[in-house]
């Protein structure tokens, strides 16, 4: 881990509300050396997983994803928010801490057995990225794991991984 | 214009509204050679401007500005939908058929002189890119170019982008 990619990340208390650390990455995306290191950190992971399509999820997601889906010569996937896909969907439920939340994604955003990395900024709970690999079971995508740049453990959002592999750079 | 690129976007309409015909670049997005080439046109533009940052304007914005920074070793800089940065931040609003939305940048996002290359997927009516070329007036950024893969040239929106340099690959 370079450790200028840590001191790129600023903690943010009591957003987006009171109680919640965000940790904030965009000093860390908008720095061109710490933006290269962190692709750099996923592309190495993955670089010879063949991976078909780099499937992010809205919106912090797309920052990270579509940079290593390029760098890995994949195709890139977004998997969004309600009523931002045109073509024929699937969509999936989470919970949040009151009510849930849904995510979409095109019914032929990917092939069936094509292989799959799925990347985020952050695991916190997990639940956006427990209802992204249901999405991508619907499509028939072989998952060959879950990336993500920041882990929040004490959370537990791991479990939610379902037994895909995980792999977190950052650990709070 | 590579001719793959085009026959990879489709026209949806009806979405997200009667009448409008949704430019679709999600098959683009997800075929790796069109994605690479999507990303050589803004890259090949741009590659002698010594450019040092790429602003994105959410969402697809990123999928296409954040691989464009990548390969230009340029920092990204997301300008989002209100509530989402957790920093200081400028607000600037724009004009929908109905009502305004508002778009908003992190104060210390970009270096007061720092040249910076706006991207997005698609120029409609010009308001969102407006407004995010006010956002980068407030933080004192040089803005070197505008560019789009899509420009739907009826509609006018080259003039929003007042007198800025404007790069646009596709033309519907």
């Amino acid at each position: 881990m370079p450790v200028q990619i840590e001191s790129l990340i600023r903690a943010i208390p009591d957003f987006p509300i009171p109680g919640i650390l965000f940790r904030d990455i965009t000093p860390l995306l908008a720095d061109p050396a710490g933006f290269r290191s962190t692709i750099d950190l996923f592309v190495e992971k993955y670089r010879s997983a063949q991976i078909d399509a780099v499937v992010g999820i809205e919106a912090r997601g797309y920052m990270l994803g579509a940079p290593v889906a390029h760098q890995l010569g994949a195709g890139f996937v977004p998997v969004r928010k309600p009523g931002k896909l045109p073509g024929e969907k699937f969509s999936e439920e989470y919970a949040l801490e009151y009510g849930t939340n849904t995510l979409e994604v095109h019914a032929d955003a990917v092939g069936r057995g094509h292989r799959v990395l799925v990347v985020d900024d952050l695991l916190a709970t997990g639940g956006t990225i427990n209802a992204t690999l249901r999405l991508l079971e619907k499509l028939g995508a072989d998952v060959v794991g879950v990336a993500v740049l920041i882990e929040l453990v004490a959370l537990g959002g791991r479990a939610a991984v379902n037994g895909t592999e995980l792999t977190s750079f950052i650990h709070y």
